[in-house]
């Protein structure tokens, strides 16, 4: 079985590395070699090991009919579309880190994917290393699923523990993330949670079978927790972490969305730290389950990508399927209901039970409550009441 | 597709309940109806919704070709071996719970559904409903492994989490369980690690390719334990966690072991709480993942063991192979190497040091201390020598 990797960069050398490393082992579970054959790079690498198998135009491996499996781990929705589509026309199965292209043009490639008779496989997409997507849709989807969520951005995760065992501020916890090289210098896709977007986006739709666009997923980041809301959380045993969840309701809702959430210390959510990754899978007979380990890197990552070529090459794929959204899929985010820590100031305190409802004060924190139960839509009424009595809302975060 | 359920105790109730619940999922999934045609118990259920199925006769089950698959749920390595046999070579697939038969007559059973075409599969042997098994074979052995590790029985998990909690007595904890049906009348199998044990030797197995037997594996269990070595724990940000262990060393050296160990808190295993259990697993490249889920009870094993049946009828099954344990396997558990925590007395302070190298102190606990690493049989010599000098161990725990 014949491999070519687009783009050599932290994955792909990763993967590169793998297939040589335990090529061994993976000839020995599949009952035949597997062989790197092409990278594709327009760079020029004189000095890798693999330096004889560069190659610079992607018709060579297109044209090329002893390439079984091409490795996508270029990244973005660009060119890696144009390849993708192409290898999968030319008859040959795609393997792919690349979150982006999945969430944005998934559908489509797994429809292509199946005419041609190959796979569109993506374990390192969600989760890093972890296997998450093949127990997921193997393992575990013979339950009905209730809810997936997980902590699947190692960067935020970094930066939310740091601020919880430093009680540093955000920017400072950021940039001591970009510092050690787990922030990027431009930060946005992984703060504001677009990155966990396409994630979750990619777990709801393998659970429950249908891709929703990420412009119709309720997207929150991370950049307006203060050091106070911190210290707020450890006051009543909780984490704050960035969380994608999926849930469907018994009712047939399902609520897709990404922002922080409040976690007791005692779920086990809660107790994932720095650059871990976490996920959570309830289903109606198993209970939760969770995935952990490594959320990113260029070994974990790799051991993702090569799973999938392990798992071709063995004939034990669990071929992953959705279609795009319906109608009404997600339910409107507005009538999502959850608890929420608020710290609020410049009203009457009885203008915050009249508001608010039954509010649960946090000890030692004078303008700090949880809320009731209530509605996304019911929370916007009753904060712009509570501006109309001269109250101001500091901060707010949902309670999981 | 036809199965059986032999057993229709709390896991095999389950497993008709599953199988009847989500019905049309597994259909769906599989694309062909899976039907529950019998049910074998000896006693009389003349209220089971299921009550037109029962059998008191395997013949029955045995002859009856359109049987695919036959669920043993009953336990034990008795009349469960009987009938898995006969089921196997009768050309029908096996899955099952019962983690004492896999242990004990594994390879035999694995060896006979192989020759006949047919599968022989137990995720629900190890860790209750989380998906260990086939993650582990199908997700992750892909890696070298160079470590198996598992909280696998929840009674202990269970009663150590309470004696954490509670600062309970072992004695006190038991009973709470008992009382609380997590532990049974006679829980000896559970709290001496026997239970683990087995476990361990399917991981080992998974993971290494050798089925060791119980009798060589070093087991120890709860029992000896003491509220004291709960708080020293604590002071050093310890969980005490009772470990089922196989550890691959470079060097080829494979060690498998059940029992107690100190965890940094930092580390996710010491986290896992109560009844839920949790299997880490280290590869060369993957790192650490962790697979967490509830350890037991009737619906989660039923999700187990209805995984299984799902993966025979969507052909996604990664089939378990190993072979009876070679000569020198496991490795001679004297040279296993780990630190150890102690509490000891009656000799002069001086001695400890010249006897045990050099300890750290525990802070504020007066005759306690961290050894260096050494080895099982350094540490027995050093016992001995203690104890010519008038010292006496009270209490030690090995530091994962």
């Amino acid at each position: 079985m014949n491999i070519a990797i687009l783009g050599f960069g932290t994955v792909g050398s990763g993967v590169a590395e793998m297939l040589t490393q335990n090529k061994d082992l993976l000839a020995k579970r599949a009952g035949k070699d597997i062989t790197l054959k092409y990278i594709l790079d327009i760079r020029e690498f004189p000095n890798s090991p693999f330096r004889d198998l560069f190659v610079k135009d992607f018709s060579v491996i297109e044209q090329d009919e002893t390439v079984d499996v091409v490795a996508e781990v270029i990244g973005g929705a660009g060119i890696a579309y144009e390849f993708t589509k192409r290898a999968l026309l030319a008859g040959k199965s795609v393997v792919s880190s690349n979150k982006e292209l999945v969430a944005t043009h998934g559908t489509e490639l797994l429809q292509i994917a199946k005419e041609k008779g190959v796979y569109y496989l993506f374990e390192a997409a969600v989760g890093g290393g972890i296997p998450a997507l093949s127990p997921l849709v193997d393992d575990l989807a013979h339950n009905k699923i209730s809810e997936v969520s997980g902590i699947l951005n190692g960067t935020t995760n970094y930066i939310l523990t740091q601020m919880f065992s430093l009680g540093a501020p955000f920017s400072e916890a950021l940039a001591e993330a970009q510092a050690k090289g787990y922030a990027e210098k431009d930060p946005t896709a992984d703060i504001e949670g677009i990155d966990v977007c396409r994630k979750i986006a990619i777990l709801a739709a393998l659970s429950f079978g249908e891709m929703i666009p990420a412009s119709a997923i309720h997207t929150e980041g991370i950049t307006a927790i203060r050091k106070e809301d911190v210290q707020a959380a450890e006051k009543i045993g909780c984490s704050i972490k960035l969380l994608g969840r999926a849930i469907k309701e018994a009712e047939g809702d399902l609520y897709v969305m990404v922002a922080p959430f409040l976690i007791p210390k005692s779920l086990p959510l809660a107790e994932i730290a720095g650059v871990y990754n976490g996920v959570l899978v309830r289903g109606n007979f198993v209970g939760d389950v969770m995935l952990y380990g490594r959320g990113a890197g260029s070994h974990p990552t790799a051991s993702a990508v090569v799973a999938d070529i392990d798992h071709i090459a063995r004939g034990t794929v669990a071929r992953p399927a959705w279609s795009a959204a319906k109608d009404g899929t997600p339910s409107d985010f507005s009538s999502f209901f959850c608890r929420r820590y608020v710290v609020a100031e410049g009203a009457e305190q009885s203008a915050i039970g009249i508001i608010f409802g039954e509010t649960e004060p946090i000890s030692g924190e004078e303008n700090a409550f949880l809320t009731p139960m209530m509605s996304e839509s019911t929370w916007t009424d009753s904060v712009e009441r509570f501006a109309a009595c001269g109250g101001k809302i500091i901060s707010h975060i949902r309670l999981y």
